[in-house]
């Protein structure tokens, strides 16, 4: 992918056993994240992966809406993350930083950190039919009760977070070997040491523009929208045994 | 190691596929996680890990405060995190339940599943002799600049979270494939797909026993007791390429 | 005014300097609140107070979009907090409710009468001309060097909350008395004693519908619908020297 | 009151009617708050204001935790709070600054605003023998039922915080005219347009050194050295009806 070849991940690694380590696989088959090119924790500048699908050919979630998502929220997020990495630079080297000061812009940076990941994520598992495989609905079914079950938790999250913001996160923790759905009342808000699955974006703007105040549509449109080969890719990566 | 032997993950699970990719490594070196027993999502009822060090010999960290560490917060927190999978499925199966009530429960099961995911990490990384290997330092010299900027960072967090709550941990983030420190202001506040590998609790539980408000002596006494093997091996496999 | 009169506070109220404290001013200009009737902390059920405008006649904001604000995100959260009082006087006198689970619930509270409040403030303070009045200007001036630079870091607040959620309030910290501008992350983030002066809601259910992610646009046009005579004579009450 | 009387407010306010509105009153019976010398928004420095009680003398919460509470935790408030002020005085003038990176300050001058009132509070309202008198009981009891249940509920809300941080507080709800308690997260959660009454500090460092992990002994002890008048007095003034 063309995309990616430009990307290069952790140049100035100096071992090779890191390097490969981190090296991209061929084999994913969804778009690359944001990639880190060399830089680093204080300097690595992103770009925008573009939308994996047609933005005029989703069902119920208008182009308008899904060009003004990626550009304005999830680029947004992107220039400010590139823009504060220069910034906490500045501020470590200068030693009269007081450790607050330093902690109000660490906080924007996790704000904008979750902001591209997320967005990344989720744009990422839209653009399919709505239909999950028996298989990862079976695996679903096991850890929820019924995959109803599943989707009836996952979508009241999700209406009570309407009107505000946040998101909606079916993950596997890694930790507790569990799958859950979990809710996030921003972009930093988050469980610890879980594989995301499917995300979905709670935040107006992945609304307002198509539905005003009602989430509910919009959470209905979602469904319809769900790339869930995607998810399932996820799922059988995200259990490979890490321990942490 | 016989406490997990004991414990079976998603003892229920159909596809054998699945199950296996779940299944405990039995290489694994590190004290097992609260492990989740058959039951998913509403179901799991996990059980303390054991402190993985002699709790009386670590350097300037007290028996005393070690222990009520582990048995009042970290336990606590087990517990609470056990009762609320009985509230949470009892209140989805009421249809009366409104959503935003519903994430009253949700938030409270997030920020207990933050705490028992991160005190398991932080008691396994504790207990070595403070000294990271070669490889581990040049590896996070690669991403921070220096071995150096990296420590700066991170203690300076620290002593910004200091008289507050908080955790500072240093993450590899499988989506932008970069080491980071991160802020943490609570159990729930977290990068999103990260790879924790050096945890570090700034509640105050963690110290005021032994330090009082002298957040810095603690972070100093953090350091002596840091088990680097542990770190590098999360690292070794939390850079598993798995695409989110 | 005809809404008033229908209400009562505290009914209740067994003492007649407390009864009479809290009696509404007929004095008072701006709409009324969303007014407690008889019922006290656990019983209390609000009404939505309507807008104190002709929400046809703004500059720059749609009827559709505060009639949508004010029936869906207003009036869902005075319904939210009215159920949820019955919710914690139930809670309340189970003698099974772990303090976690009341205390997910008071959370919700103070989310939603955060949300009744500030929208109350918030609409009251629209509907003028946009001029502040000299002596108010002055005033403003005095606690931040220039009328210019209150307006420069209220905008600059709110452009930084664009996209996400939150509010920006200019208030009279009654503690330290001072006229400040705070930044406010979401319904339940707010400084201590303050008189909230001029209200500005940053959630995005308060412009996307007319300017999608364009917050600056929106800064601009709420800035020429102030009615400044409700903020001067907040200002006028809210700095009678109470001690807290 | 001596160190009242060193205290200028808004020295530079040029309206005679707005500095006799926010003259300390000569009348309050409890230690002066930190109070803001000229300045403004931007150049407002705060001094602590002294215990207003015997250190040594109250029951069950010790010297050495009080002086440290005092000095390192409100201490250290009003100096973070302070040095702020230039930061960010600085940072709105430079043209450069992203409205993100403005807010990171904002959100810390919120954090440190609210520890450094809410000590104010807190230590204003200790002291005293714990005997809330009969006028201030019936108010209560006819806000909560029951003066018990405001006691309880009072109670449990700090018993889930224990183990974390936060406040409770039992405030006059300005804009419902009504007597609520809070649970508060942190310094920065709040509700809005509220006069606070009484405060319990949750932060661990308000009884880690006395009762380590256990916060209910800690509430108990705070209940014996309740200052009942300072609270009486607050609810006489906080109820004069401004509207908001």
């Amino acid at each position: 992918m063309e995309s990616k070849s430009r990307r290069t991940f952790f140049q100035a690694a100096t071992t090779a056993a890191f390097a490969a380590a981190i090296a991209p696989r061929s084999s994913a088959a969804e778009p690359a994240p944001a990639g880190a090119v060399a830089g680093g924790a204080f300097g690595a500048q992103l770009t925008p992966v573009p939308l994996p699908f047609d933005s005029r050919k989703l069902n119920g979630l208008s182009e308008k809406l899904l060009q003004s998502h990626w550009e304005n929220n999830y680029g947004g997020a992107v220039k400010a993350l590139n823009a504060l990495r220069g910034r906490l630079s500045q501020a470590l080297s200068d030693a009269n930083t007081p450790p607050y000061v330093y902690n109000g812009l660490k906080r924007e940076q996790l704000m904008r950190t979750g902001s591209v990941v997320l967005h990344d994520l989720y744009f990422a598992n839209l653009g399919g039919s709505g239909g999950a495989g028996a298989d990862l609905r079976t695996k679903i079914a096991t850890s929820f009760g019924t995959f109803d079950a599943w989707e009836a938790e996952f979508r009241k999250i999700g209406l009570g977070l309407g009107g505000g913001s946040g998101w909606v996160v079916l993950g596997f923790n890694r930790k507790l070997r569990l799958l859950e759905n979990y809710w996030m009342a921003d972009h930093a808000t988050a469980p610890v040491d879980v594989a995301p699955l499917l995300v979905m974006d709670m935040y107006e703007h992945a609304f307002a523009m198509d539905y005003g105040a009602a989430a509910a549509k919009y959470i209905d449109a979602f469904f319809t929208n769900i790339q869930w080969d995607t998810v399932a890719q996820r799922l059988e990566q995200g259990v490979v045994p890490v321990r942490g």
